[in-house]
């Protein structure tokens, strides 16, 4: 293959205008197809149908310790499904919270909490003239979405192929008091795919930092969530890492079993030290009474186990890795040497990150959007909408079949080229 | 019957060391009964059990409108149960957002929201020296936790048989801009049972806040739930007499089917103006992509509709029924006549609300305990706790077995008796 950049103006011409006959051709098909969001396609959702059955009418409604599930009590969930999210969180289960089905809510309700009352006394951050957040990025946009709502700067952070630039990390939490807290995907992280090394994780269990209210917001939301049975990322414990360190209370785990289960009927959880737990109950315990318990039961029932979870999870991979193959191989096919784009093969999660050449990533999505390919639009990965570079794109290949997917992904590859010839001939 | 206070002092004392010996031997009986809470006894619970089976693992999953209620999507609640909830509060549609299964977690984030957000663009509520919440007492205790946790002054209303003080919120509402709110149970009022007349209704309608972001919280958490078949309880539409007077978007009212399903695994809404709908979709975008929309499936295919509703609620009133006669058909044959005691008979809802003489409630609380009746604390009907004059209890029926409630009333009547006599002979 040879490198676009490598070519000359007539060369790139030649080529743009075959690219173009193709799109006209694509375009004239009328496909639909969405790649956005990171939607467990139908046949994971049929997976978790079984547990529907779990719980009926003629079920034992009480929990092993004997409480009524159906009526009020157990504000911090039901002791086996506390268990439950404890050992896939890999923490104990006196450190964890059950609550309702999104861990998207529990970080809004951290943040919002923070914001009003402070953090284990500390100043409201509500009341402070600044409140920063580090970003590392590319991220997740709905965590942007949150510290944007309520006027917290946020501040970007380059994501290495082993975590978070730690030095800038350090820089800024070591020596900012308004930095408050930072956004994390430790595993899997969304949209990279990429893992934290265990030096990152210790290096975030041992700052030390300048603000006694900043919070690792840790968003374990593919803990158990890989790809391939044989080649699977492990992380360390942050929770443990932060207590070795003398860090006990600088981090919340937050983690759901939206893309186990189903992903509005699931249960989520936050797990943290026994100290942020007290702080966490006395707003819960007047926020509400408790969450959907028998949600829980059935949740406990159906899987039953750590071991349960993770056969379940087998088969969600044995569905996602065909899709995940059909993006990658026909990225490979297409775009290697080409110098117009690169990728991480990732090992769990729900997305691939496309990095364009720089200045192309919005004419990218543009261009699939008019072929009738809604991607994920160009820049939500970063703080604000903003991506400096304009390059990142966020692919989900998690909801269309592997055949459309590589469909989808033969036109994607088709905008990218022209986009990028587009931008070279412009140079 | 001779009321107590016409006795003179050794009479008191002849009747105190009978009531003593009583008192004596109820304690060793060693009794435990809970009627500190509002929870539904067991045959009620039993009562939606076959709910459980309407969504199984063969079932159709998809709204009428065609989505996947397994999946992301409907922020706002599936079609059909945002019309039963809309039929159940006498709303339309579009004016409901149907949420997860607390409404009382939909009142604590509307208050967050504008504590940090303000209310439809105005200053929020944390930047604001100070704010001020109306609180018709007796009240329930909930609602006042969550205006004390923000650190809101709470202002005492007196609620009348028919409803607040409506010169005393007049004068508030309509003079001081830093009364941002008032807490309303308007049907079945919790705890005295009372439901606001057509004239407070519209009287409430017809305020004339002086701060634009002042809003109604009516909390219409007993709009269906009636104890008795041929005398129940009407209460005009708020919206629709707020939206006839020129303030559409003064009112945000809150229901949920904890009382109807489940405690811990009901579906909850709030209803309010287009505008405020508008409003809370920013946040609530931001906060959750959605909540369990399998559940709000498994209430639609239960209840159907509203009629539904209607003949599930018939159910629940027969077995509250009794339970509510055992302990006023005692208070009338032990108490009647003695000065001593009042109380409403309720026509629904879910408490008994007993007004003590001055200064007795916290003792009769404490005698209750020590023969192994549990009562919600005396004070938790007021703002911080603190009934000032010491006299209301709040009886919650609904747990204990009929005949339980029978004993618990007996003994409860004996601690009244005893208690009003201690007072009687320290004046």
């Amino acid at each position: 293959m040879k490198a676009y950049s490598d070519m000359g103006r007539d060369e790139l011409l030649t080529l743009k205008a075959g690219l173009e006959e193709k799109f006209k051709t694509e375009e004239a098909k009328g496909l639909s197809l969405n790649m956005a969001r990171g939607k467990p396609g139908a046949s994971q959702l049929a997976l978790s149908m079984p547990m529907l059955d779990v719980i009926n009418s003629k079920s034992d409604m009480t929990t092993l310790l004997g409480n009524d599930t159906r009526n009020y009590g157990d504000w911090d969930g039901i002791g086996e499904c506390r268990r439950l999210l404890a050992d896939m969180m890999g923490v104990r289960k006196d450190n964890v919270i059950v609550c309702g089905n999104s861990s998207l809510n529990i970080m809004y309700d951290t943040v919002v909490r923070s914001m009003v009352s402070g953090v284990n006394g500390s100043t409201p951050w509500g009341k402070l003239d600044k409140v920063k957040f580090l970003c590392p990025v590319p991220g997740y946009d709905r965590h942007f979405k949150i510290t944007e709502l309520f006027g917290i700067e946020m501040v970007n952070i380059p994501l290495h192929d082993d975590g978070p630039d730690m030095d800038l990390v350090e820089e800024y939490v070591n020596n900012d008091a308004a930095v408050k807290g930072i956004w994390c995907v430790p595993k899997y992280s969304n949209p990279t795919g990429i893992s934290y090394s265990d030096e990152v994780v210790r290096r975030f269990a041992n700052l030390k930092p300048k603000a006694e209210d900043f919070r690792i917001y840790w968003d374990n939301a593919y803990c158990i969530h890989h790809i391939y049975d044989d080649v699977q990322d492990e992380i360390l414990n942050i929770l443990e890492e932060c207590e070795r360190a003398g860090n006990p209370d600088m981090v919340y785990m937050f983690a759901s079993t939206s893309k186990i289960s189903f992903p509005g009927s699931g249960v989520s959880a936050v797990a943290t030290s026994l100290k942020n737990v007290e702080d966490i109950r006395k707003h819960m315990n007047v926020q509400i009474i408790g969450h959907d318990k028998i949600n829980q039961l059935r949740h406990a029932r159906f899987f039953k186990d750590i071991d349960g979870l993770k056969a379940h999870m087998k088969k969600h991979s044995d569905l996602l890795r065909p899709k995940f193959e059909a993006v990658l191989n026909i990225l490979e096919e297409e775009l290697a040497g080409l110098g117009i784009g690169s990728w991480i093969k990732p090992r769990g999660g729900y997305f691939i990150s496309f990095e364009a050449m720089s200045g192309c990533a919005k004419s990218i999505v543009a261009k699939c959007k008019q072929l009738g390919l809604v991607l994920t639009d160009a820049g939500a990965t970063y703080p604000y909408g903003k991506d400096p570079a304009d390059s990142n794109i966020r692919i989900a290949p998690s909801f269309p079949t592997p055949e459309e997917m590589a469909e989808a992904t033969r036109m994607f590859v088709l905008c990218v080229k022209l986009a990028s010839i587009e931008k070279l001939l412009e140079e």
